[in-house]
């Protein structure tokens, strides 16, 4: 079970990202063993920021985590840097802000975006498929929006119903 | 004629963009006119921003302009400003560095950027759009590409043909 786990992470990986393959974990403790296994000291400013990426619903930016663990905004982005070069942590770019960090011990997530009111959907890589593979079929292009998203206007912004909604009657 | 090109420009801005409707103009003398219609004064700068944008073959940097036209970076932000706000010109965004600049004179063009090697290739909304559809019908989203691209690997990174290419023998 283990080595399928293993398995499904290391293809999701060669799919869509030219990047660090993401490490797989499910909560804090499982977090800091595997920064240590990596041969990373957990200091209290990197416990602190990984703290704080699990606290946070979705992407968060360095500067809420220096607000909100009362860190140097500098020792956040080092350890985030960190994170992400160890496969702990990505950057995904969301609109004109600065980037964002989220965990990917989940899993990679990709996102959809609405330029008009900032809100984000999360997905996860096999519910884009269809769109990856259309692009794929037409321009040989291999697409991932985990680290830019899809950008465009969500379903109330665009004053359409989302699929599967009832019609008013 | 005249009539139906602007009606279909009308279209695309309202089905692609939350932004200023893009303009249509052929040429630099046209764009120039174009300009003083909306009640632009035409300065030394400002034609030679529009003259680094039509000499640009594809998106441009603000900072390439001003080395280009030896103007101040200020000056040719503040220009670039102005053609976006009267719908001349739009910035993409594409990969991590800053934003660059493209004329929308001829229409809207949409991307697909390669995170890898940075090649982009520019493309017509219509050929993103069964792109575009397949991403409403899953999610009700209404994509676009032309501010942020789709970003991912071009074929030659990934290792694939470009659909259509001969395979070797």
């Amino acid at each position: 079970m283990q080595v399928h786990i293993i398995s499904v992470t290391f293809e999701a990986a060669m799919t869509l990202s030219p990047d660090t393959p993401p490490l797989a974990f499910t909560d804090l403790a499982d977090a800091v063993d595997a920064l240590r296994q990596r041969g990373l000291r957990v200091s209290t400013p990197r416990r602190l920021v990984l703290e704080a990426l699990f606290a946070a619903e979705g992407p968060v930016s360095a500067e809420q985590i220096a607000r909100s663990s009362s860190l140097e905004p500098t020792s956040v982005y080092r350890n985030l840097e960190a994170f992400e070069q160890h496969g702990f942590a990505r950057h995904v770019h969301l609109g004109h802000g600065p980037g964002l960090y989220v965990l990917v011990g989940h899993g990679e997530r990709e996102y959809l975006s609405c330029e008009r009111c900032g809100a984000i959907r999360t997905l996860t890589p096999d519910q884009l498929d269809p769109v990856r593979d259309r692009i794929r079929e037409l321009f040989g292009y291999r697409a991932r929006f985990n680290h830019f998203p899809v950008v465009g206007l969500c379903p109330a912004c665009a004053g359409e119903r989302e699929p599967g909604e009832a019609a008013d009657v």
